[in-house]
């Protein structure tokens, strides 16, 4: 498909009649756009394992609408004979990713849904997993966007900004976490400049938010990881948006590899770093950043993605974390839905969790 | 030709008969090692303007020894005639790199060899510009083993070591700058674990220092650029040592990109980070790096290296400096052949400078 405005769409849809989910095919960008319209069980399942739909919330809102579109095939003979078969959709999708932890999360929420129905005749189950659905990707919107509003308070016209990953529109439905303030900055006609880091060794920042932000109309400029401290002695970046994994009591945030080396470089040139964190990410459990336990990736992602050939000797050790923990100490603020948290991070984010089960 | 032992040869030499210049090819590495035999003046221009070989110094070595084994081959009818061909060959060889410093400061050497014995027969002259040409040679290996001396005092056995880029044996004709003191450690029997950035965009720590390193014996691992604070963190790296393109009278210091971002990750982490600078690159009519113009290189070099395809979006904007200016603040200590030189860098350069002038 040609001319498909990537800001128009979501990256995760129903389609008209509720009989797809319609995903934007991330393993094409930044080449080209293409969607994906997925109505079978084992579509739904590829498009999460190839990562064509990626980022956690993304990937949580299209298994919540898969299992909705599948529920409506079901038998519906008896409730039993319905939830056997759900039961058992809902294990298959749920095996596509099993540490994307909001896959889990979503599958679980649309079965409690079904067996907070179960006295209701099928038809009806089928009608609640619809709002269900929507009601999981509304509630995605509403955060980004929440975390947007709040983010732009810190932004002023003109400024510059950088980021590092992709926690943008195609891991969410709209607005993404780190890159909402810009967003809504570009709504209010701010005319960032951004910087996207690369973010070796995937290429997150290059693939996927340097296009997202250049389809949106951003002021966007591509650097590698190790520019950062070029661009922000030139006096070019005035803040720094990233998201994240999972963020600790004490403030200390897990987010992709490279993450606390943008913010070493914040710090030594007085820039402010944010990260932007629903508050689904919030683990008060987790008491600081030495608690989380970081996955290493095969080294092959590090020496193999060349085009011509290996660019690394062979037999070489190669460490390859997918993540980093950046110390709180770093951080200026933490962006959640609720407002943003700032230091001492145990009493604000408490706070942060008071607003939100308080009430709206 | 298989079985070549990088550590048993030097980068830049000159065969038995002395009438060609060997080589490695350094755009054939990491996948293979192979000698590369020059002796036409076309052959010599092509390995430099092709990188074939690279690195300030060994450029250096190759021209002085490129236009000796020319020289040999000159009319030798009268001085005139000789010294026309002679300037003729000279000014080609120093239109390879038109920026590289010691191309031209080693090729006006071996003229100025020429003059001073412009009174002698032209195979007087040959010879001269035979010592000549060894001498720079000679020059190069000992001042890299004298940094290697000096550098050394600041490790123990088993520490790590972090660098960046390739300031090595392939950028010299042995041991190298940065690298020096890990050579020297190691035939001390130090066992030091080395990290090598990988060094976006050009990869010259994957594709030159992890390989030269790993040929060597040395416990090498490779990392991504953005992977510096994880391994800091960790305790893993004690020191990190990198080379230099250009030294200003107050210790700031040009290096390939990304080293100034080593540089704050390392101040964060309470890692001292050296460089590793011949006094040919320390410039004392530089006051700052403000004074420094930083090359800016075509983006292709970020978007375009990758396997399959483009892996940025078209038309984004890309920024893409070859180096940057580390303040002299993050700087630990200078390492030059004639000893470190530690904050207020004013005056310790400048006794540096009075011990080299001042005899040996």
């Amino acid at each position: 498909m040609d001319n498909i405005n990537l800001m128009e769409i979501d990256t995760v849809m129903l389609d008209d009649e509720g009989n797809a989910v319609v995903i934007i095919d991330q393993t094409k960008l930044p080449g080209k756009v293409e969607l994906l319209s997925l109505t079978t069980a084992r579509q739904i399942w590829d498009a999460i394992y190839l990562l064509q739909v990626r980022g956690a919330p993304a990937i949580g809102v299209a298994a919540a609408m898969g299992i909705y579109i599948l529920a409506k095939n079901m038998p519906r003979e008896s409730f039993a004979i319905f939830y056997r078969e759900f039961t058992k959709q809902k294990e298959y999708l749920d095996s596509a990713r099993p540490t994307a932890v909001n896959l889990s999360w979503a599958l679980n929420r649309m079965d409690a849904c079904v067996l907070s129905h179960k006295e209701e005749s099928v038809d009806e189950i089928v009608e609640a997993l619809h709002r269900e659905a929507v009601a999981i990707r509304d509630e995605d919107v509403k955060v980004c966007k929440k975390i947007g509003e709040y983010g732009v308070t810190l932004l002023k016209p003109g400024e510059g900004v950088l980021t590092h990953c992709n926690a943008g529109k195609l891991a969410t439905v709209q607005f993404g976490t780190a890159t909402a303030p810009i967003y809504v900055a570009e709504e209010k006609g701010y005319h960032l400049r951004v910087f996207c880091d690369e973010t070796r060794p995937l290429l997150q920042g290059a693939r996927l938010t340097a296009f997202e932000l250049q389809e949106s109309g951003v002021d966007t400029t591509l650097i590698c990881d190790n520019m950062s401290a070029m661009v922000m002695k030139n006096g070019w970046v005035d803040a720094v948006f990233v998201g994240c994994d999972r963020v600790a009591a004490n403030g200390d945030a897990a987010n992709k590899i490279g993450t606390s080396v943008v913010a070493a470089v914040a710090k030594q040139y007085g820039v402010p770093m944010y990260i932007c964190a629903p508050t689904s990410t919030i683990d008060m459990d987790t008491a600081t950043g030495d608690d989380i336990v970081i996955e290493e990736r095969k080294s092959d992602e590090v020496a193999e993605m060349w085009y011509k050939e290996r660019m690394a000797p062979k037999d070489v050790k190669i460490f390859n974390p997918a993540f980093d923990v950046t110390d709180h100490s770093l951080i200026a603020g933490i962006i959640t839905e609720y407002g943003i948290a700032t230091a001492p991070y145990e009493q604000s984010l408490k706070e942060i969790f008071e607003k939100k089960n308080g009430g709206k």
